[in-house]
């Protein structure tokens, strides 16, 4: 399946991660080629893909958000289990994995995906239904970061019990949880973090399987963080306090 | 000014603060009066608002994304320098202050919002132009959390310089800054933290009334992380361990 790509920053990462194929670059008439937009007419003729002039109405009709290009790729590619273990064992380093139960706004799986992967965990792992799927709109807001982490679809009940026969401890963020924070000793070793729907929280069964709930501590009169907030946090907080 | 609100949230948020005045409360003809909608009906008739009935395509002219309900209340009222100095002497802490420059995009705005309500901030300071101002979308954006944290539209030279006047440490989020993280001693004292724009970060002129830039860690490939995720980062780093 094919897609278009309409912001400059996704654009230029899918390019510069050479992840997926190139079709065809579209730049609307009258648009500077400069900076980034210079730098993606570079990379994708060396994809031997050349720049086509068209009318902005053409990219309006595209994307009425579009940059002044859009460039067509093909679809996202998921990647397997084993993807994920290779990447922590290339590394060297304990398993750090991302569990995402429902999350429903494009916007707040991205920033997900760029925390993950700026804070380099080495997978994730979303539902294959009733979830955001990795569609153009979530790469656009992880500002192309979809295109530098290993992303499986997968039933989080067998995601699961997988990461519990690598010796993975699953942590549930959860804002009904007793437990404040978690146990310093555990956010450093093979950890996974569970991110639960922006409305409902993590899912009943998959509470159940988390080795522990954690609650983030708050103090004002909001009864909960964003998802992607929390999340962001969480993955942080392992990674500055327990992998630097 | 009036608006209206969409956001069953929001709407219940702002009722239960007591923020706004509240003129008129529309429900979809058909919806179920149950959970939050019940509760929201229940504190508009203390208010003196009895709940209008209206067809579905009037609330669809108001918010195509609309939750079955529309609440007319006053505009956001906006705070002063003094409030936010008061909620920390009312609290007996050291002021924790969070300075936005130029958010553009509503979801970040009252994602950054939630976070510092929830980590108890004494108030946010934004610029009165070229900045996203607390619209409808913000207040749903936050959960409410509009309602809970005094915001102040002021000049940020103004309000840096008014900042150090009371002793408060001003940190500047930078992505180019050398330093790693804060000096964690003042991270527990009067503080501010300056966060930047989606696109450019923080401006020159605030970059150098700071009185240090810190760049949180990154090991991936992309460059920064979303601007909401990184002063959320920061914001309960302070919080967590330094304000407990």
């Amino acid at each position: 399946m094919k897609e278009w790509i309409t912001s400059r920053n996704a654009a230029y990462e899918i390019l510069r991660a050479g992840s997926r194929e190139v079709f065809r670059l579209e730049i609307a008439k009258g648009a500077t080629v400069k900076g980034r937009l210079e730098e993606i007419i570079r990379l994708a003729e060396k994809r031997k893909v050349l720049p086509i002039q068209v009318e902005r109405s053409r990219l309006d009709s595209l994307d009425e958000n579009h940059q002044g290009m859009a460039l067509e790729v093909s679809g996202f590619h998921y990647s397997d289990l084993p993807d994920i273990r290779n990447r922590a064992a290339e590394k060297q380093e304990p398993l750090f994995v991302l569990l995402l139960d429902l999350i429903q706004n494009p916007q707040n799986l991205g920033t997900l995906i760029r925390t993950a992967e700026a804070a380099g965990m080495h997978g994730i792992i979303i539902p294959p239904s009733r979830a955001a799927g990795v569609t153009p709109a979530v790469t656009v807001s992880s500002a192309g970061a979809t295109e530098y982490i290993p992303i499986v679809q997968l039933n989080l009940s067998q995601a699961i019990r997988w990461l519990h026969e690598q010796g993975v401890w699953v942590i549930g963020l959860d804002g009904g949880a007793e437990s404040d924070l978690a146990d310093p000793q555990k956010l450093g070793g093979n950890l996974a973090i569970a991110v639960g729907s922006e409305g409902e929280g993590l899912r009943p069964l998959t509470r159940k399987q988390c080795d522990q709930l954690v609650r983030l501590p708050m103090k004002g009169r909001i009864e909960s963080l964003n998802a992607a907030s929390a999340g962001s946090i969480m993955i942080y907080l392992s990674y500055l306090i327990h992998r630097q």
